[in-house]
């Protein structure tokens, strides 16, 4: 290791894969400042890296810069500066486009990655950043690696426990996702009494709630609230590094307002940023949320 | 055959499968409307039920009736009264509230099915639907056999053709389509550059595509319109006679409103009312309409 790396490390973070100060790039929403404080807290040392349009929470207690989406080039640079190998994407990033890429980062190497980006699913966009970085020297770590806390564990998680009704739909679900993984969709689905109601693609899982409201109101669902269970999961093959799936309390709050009956998340492959918070949420809604081990599912090799 | 019902059919329709009045069951949306005007242009007789709440298109040309939704017995003994053995489903039915059920049409036989379309999906509803009709001594007629000029046909509609990128898509979402089938989700998917962008669950094929309008305002979808292709088929083991896939002008409308770039829909197993008005509304639009035949694919035995 360099001398100057090793000068930049924290002495308390001495593991042999996390040296020097980790960088977080900060997508929209709280949970890159979630996963900062909670990284902050272990002694690591955070360089945040902030994003034109994307960042929204507030990182001014560390160390930060702030780029345009695209700016590999830039990026490559100021990580360099200060001496991060160790990369974190949180929060969420709107696509590109292409015009914005700055191609100065990017080799022949990654240029096949990067045009990947351009015809894929979230799959092969995720694949394209991890493969970018790598080749650069830079290593991604996912926050199972760095903010374990975060994760959900097994179990209900606040007071209610889903009925057995709810337990057959959210078999349901995780058989749907399961199914759904090749295509590269289906991260989340919403299931009600033995039907799928609405399957998660672009639009994302908050979206994808809101509109379980529109179908109560329009008589698609026909069923009084509370009643269906969102269910969350890892898609088969899935990069946590980069793509976890969250669970937080916007989501907590959306299930309630769409009068669902319960929450249901794959246990150790979802993030679940404000564990304490999101249980008294539940309570206080009615809604159970429960975290289901499916144990031998694996995402890709960390 | 009794005399009374040979009295009551018409010599033009002297099939063996089509004797006396032509019952439709009348839905939501104008199809009810277009498929009666096309029987009786065959000169077979049409007896029309208005459903409360459901019906919306004028069908005042026809000897008709009106009943709230669920009233299966009312439904029996005006069906007898008039002569009717065939009967056709069209146009969009909330699904009835148990409440509304009325269970004297209902024997012992039929109750399973009842119960059944509580606890299942829209194919759930569909088999049950149809062992009613069925064990009461009806028969369930489909659009592909007493309106096949509604039916799609294979090859361009309007004067657009799909190119070599959306007839690659165009392959992704029928396969798709295909995958999801057993999980009774994904009539018609919307497909953006190899990515899945939408699936259709429960919320109907016209506000999925509204939904892609949102997606590209707020990011989600980058590329710049016209771009994206809906894809529409037969979900495998779909029963065509009670709930076959319906393309109209308001899904043309609804795609070119929502930027995509054309609508690809299975030739054999989609109704497409309207044809001459949706290739020209497409045309108007800029947006290519084809039919594609997946020939080995089949709907239940009709």
């Amino acid at each position: 290791m360099p001398a100057d790396a090793a000068d930049r490390s924290d002495p308390a973070t001495g593991s042999t894969t996390g040296t020097g100060p980790l960088a977080i790039l900060a997508g929209a929403g709280e949970l890159p400042k979630v996963i900062a404080d909670e990284v902050a807290r272990t002694g690591r040392p955070i360089f945040a890296v902030e994003v034109d349009g994307e960042t929204d929470c507030d990182l001014s207690a560390y160390p930060r810069t702030r780029l345009p989406i695209g700016a590999a080039g830039r990026l490559k640079t100021v990580l360099m500066e200060h001496g991060c190998r160790d990369v974190l994407m949180a929060g969420s990033f709107r696509r590109p486009r292409f015009s914005e890429i700055e191609w100065n980062m990017g080799t022949v190497r990654a240029l096949s990655s990067i045009m990947r980006l351009k015809v894929g699913g979230d799959d092969a966009v995720v694949n394209g950043v991890v493969h970018i970085f790598e080749s650069e020297g830079f290593r991604i770590v996912g926050p199972r690696e760095v903010v374990p806390r975060l994760v959900a564990p097994q179990g209900t998680i606040g007071r209610l426990r889903p009925g057995k009704k709810a337990r057959s739909d959210i078999a349901l679900g995780l058989s749907a996702i399961g199914r759904m993984g090749p295509l590269d969709i289906g991260q989340a689905v919403i299931v009600l009494a033995g039907r799928i109601v609405a399957v998660e693609a672009a639009e994302g899982t908050d979206s994808m709630i809101a509109r379980c409201a529109q179908l109560r109101d329009n008589g698609r669902i026909a069923a009084p609230p509370p009643s269906g269970v969102l269910v969350k999961a890892m898609k088969p093959g899935q990069e946590l590094r980069l793509d976890m799936p969250v669970v937080g309390l916007d989501t907590v709050r959306g299930a309630a307002a769409a009068g669902l009956e319960g929450i249901a998340i794959e246990a150790g492959k979802v993030l679940l940023p404000r564990i304490e918070e999101v249980g008294a949420a539940a309570d206080d809604a009615g809604l159970f949320i429960v975290g289901v081990d499916l144990g031998d599912r694996t995402g890709r090799p960390e």
